[in-house]
């Protein structure tokens, strides 16, 4: 879509479509000059955080994040002022995430914490993939959803039976080590137990006992290999999901679009893919010949 | 199954029917009662080793305690006298955790220790999966319970390669690093290489000559890429079970096994895989019925 | 093989078929027994090694471990006396494990640490695959060892790659964070870099200034995502091997023993492998029928 | 390409041929060579950070580096004579690499922390794939290569997620834990994250609120679980550029793409792949010759 074609909508339409769509060179340049605009929020709100900038720059700052709270409440009216279905737009994922950006800088009048929350801005930054090749990220990143939704079961399964090992590792380990070695109660432990066979390994609790070692022997052991199963679960769905997608060949009888990768006939009809009819046309051949390259 | 159906038994087998099957309304209420128990009961039993609570409401908790544990003797007891074959649900893997969610709490009076032993009530958690869609779950799990029986050998293969490096490792760190540097023995240089091996990496012991730390670094990487093993054992398994899946139906003509999940026909040699005879057979659908098992 | 056979033959010939086979009941017994030995002695090193056991037990511990270097010295001795071709066994990969479970003990009456040296036992665990079915356990590990060596080059490829960056983000850490943080030297910090991409994490050198936290910052993401590529690597070798297995049907026209799983034709010869026969003579189906069995 | 080949050249084609080539005795000499003096002079830059060795042989150490940058100076000037086209090395990536491996020893007469940017030397050890057997590594690297390049878009989408759940849970800490539990600012608080979420897990900033060992607890179970996004990724891709390699030969019958590496008929339909026409143009052999480029 060109400019030309703007020209012709009332001025409502055009502000919906520069800020709605990206397929105008207005409306990336918005969206560009939005994600900018986050971005400097986000780095904002963290300096702010950090005691000696808030000490020498706190006004500057504070006037900044002022500054953009107001850019993105004004963007917020404008999407609602233009939008045909103002209604549905105020309770999407993305009319959501749009107030959420700017309430918190308000509740950080009465509670200053509240301040912290427009970190939520940094989820608009996924805004990015619309100024990116929108279409190819979004079918590479469905490709990751896809193969998301048909491992949620098996996930499900992973995740409680890994909750339930937590729970009985920890409790072992409480019983074992005791509040005299760090693990001074079964929560605690949990969160031992969680911090162990994750890997992660802070080391701020360890277990002291000769025996209490060698139960953390066996978490860690644990969790190096269950590692496997969520891997190995995404992997084969997502390798499920990329060969799904291999063969588009459209059956010419009954239109089924795509095939086992190496099926010779339809697998809902019978009828046969690839007539033999090529070997009576050598040229094909040339295509890819090395020589005539 | 509806209450109706319910109506026509006698108490016994009502009862029977309720808490050991969730396709009635009362089942599922049971079912999801039990399930709020049982996470109640881990709830008490958790606060009660954390000292604050403990100190607080020491006496509430145990009262909740006994409470839980009334009740799931109550249940137990009850599971007995209703089930056709109270023997063998005694012997079973159920009928063993269901006892041992009630036993330690007795054993706790004369050894509190005892009391955490509660804990195994998480297994009872498991159970959850009866009251979500069952059998949609189960054949989830079962593909995860494919894939690491026929992983077994390798996996047993690949931890036994571990322990023999954890050995090695370990001894030489043990005479390299020496007591002084906290390689107090060779169970603990093993414990230290368990913990570096798996990436676990507490901190509590570490390397502190040139030479500990030069085969520190080799212990690490070893760890960091071995960890492809299980991973890919796993993965490959899995994904073979899938795929195995698809549609196991030997092709009358070519013998070809698996074929896609809604196939007709084979897509090798284009043989239709199912005669419509089984259109006349209807009975065959009713197989499956839980209510008949 | 059963104890009638081992009767027709001399005795050096019964005694090299008991201790260097498995499939008599003798060579079993033998086997087992000597899994019992080698484990007991790493017992026996590990806790000389412990300070309060080598206090209380010193005296019964060094016995112990001279009477097991004492058996294993006769074994050894005795497998010479009874191979046909003794060189051969001296010079082989076991021959050579075996002589260096023995001569550290030896060692250590003059260098006491040599004793340590005895761990090398361990790798003679490994003959435990010799006692469980045999067959099957070297089948699955020659899977893992196919994969191995399909992957060889690709993770001399990955590693490399990967010592290259630890080059350079150590000396970076170096320069930033210098000697006054615990980043004493360059080898130092590449022993960090290691420490951090692997996703160990010790803790026991980590940045202070925020320009060192950035940069850890990219080598945990670093290491946190390449660890995909051993792990892609590794499975689909491991995949690759397992598939090639899959399609054993020996090609009738040229005897080509292994296929693409869903090939219809000989890739080598163009031979049909499932001629549509299959239909007339129904019998075929029958063969896996499990009532059968 | 043997030494009589050499002879017939010009002594600046000779020596264009040993310093940019390895098909000739004298390439390999030369490039082996070199190798030993760019890990030579990577250990000298490498113990001369180290207190000790500088304090003692630092003298020695300068010596040796300047004669290494001599040395690599020295061939940095043949290269550029000897190349056809110097302007086209000199800005290569090669080219850029060789020059940054002589300037920072310079630099650091002015600055003596410039020293260690000499590590970028460490770039050039991957000539190693030079010395080895070359085309084979560079395949595989090119599957590697392939893979991510497959994975790219998959990886951006992937790392953006992480990247706003790192800045969410970041902010999420500093509010629960705060400055006086380490931590001390949003930037310091995202730090944790990725420690934690990548699983290096330091240890050096830990949470110490129940509060915050629950919201720990989920950003360690939210690494563990998501590190199988990127191995799912470059697995599926990987496995995908492996499959697609085994034979890219488009069937002429049926337009099947892949086959069986040593594939002569297509696996789907029988047609022959190869007809035997190749055998009369012998020259298509040649393409590939590395003297021709």
């Amino acid at each position: 879509m060109d400019n030309d074609a703007l020209r012709t909508m009332s001025w409502r339409e055009r502000i919906y479509v520069i800020i709605f769509f990206t397929n105008t060179p207005a409306g990336k340049l918005f969206d560009t000059t939005l994600l900018f605009f986050i971005f400097a929020s986000l780095v904002v709100v963290m300096l702010d955080s950090v005691a000696i900038y808030n000490d020498q720059y706190g006004g500057v700052l504070d006037g900044l994040e002022w500054l953009f709270t107001g850019v993105f409440l004004i963007e917020y009216l404008v999407r609602i002022y233009c939008h045909p279905e103002p209604r549905k737009y105020v309770v999407s994922f993305y009319g959501a995430i749009d107030v959420l950006s700017v309430v918190p800088a308000f509740i950080a009048l009465l509670y200053p914490d509240a301040e912290y929350l427009l970190v939520v801005r940094a989820i608009r930054m996924l805004r990015v993939f619309r100024v990116l090749k929108l279409t190819q990220y979004l079918s590479q990143a469905n490709f990751l959803l896809v193969a998301l939704r048909g491992s949620k079961q098996k996930i499900v399964v992973f995740l409680l039976s890994v909750t339930t090992l937590v729970l009985i590792y920890g409790t072992l380990m409480y019983v074992i080590e005791g509040p005299s070695n760090g693990f001074t109660s079964i929560p605690m432990s949990i969160y031992w137990a969680v911090v162990t066979i994750t890997t992660v390994g802070f080391g701020d609790i360890v277990p002291h006992t000769p025996l209490g070692k060698a139960v953390a022997t066996l978490v860690m052991i644990t969790g190096y290999s269950i590692i496997a199963v969520p891997t190995g679960i995404f992997t084969a769905e997502l390798a499920t999901a990329m060969r799904a997608d291999s063969l588009q060949h459209r059956c010419p009888s009954c239109e089924k679009l795509s095939h086992e990768p190496n099926a010779s006939f339809c697998s809902r009809c019978g009828t046969q893919l690839f007539k033999r009819k090529a070997l009576h046309d050598e040229d094909a051949q040339i295509a890819h010949d090395p020589q005539t390259d």
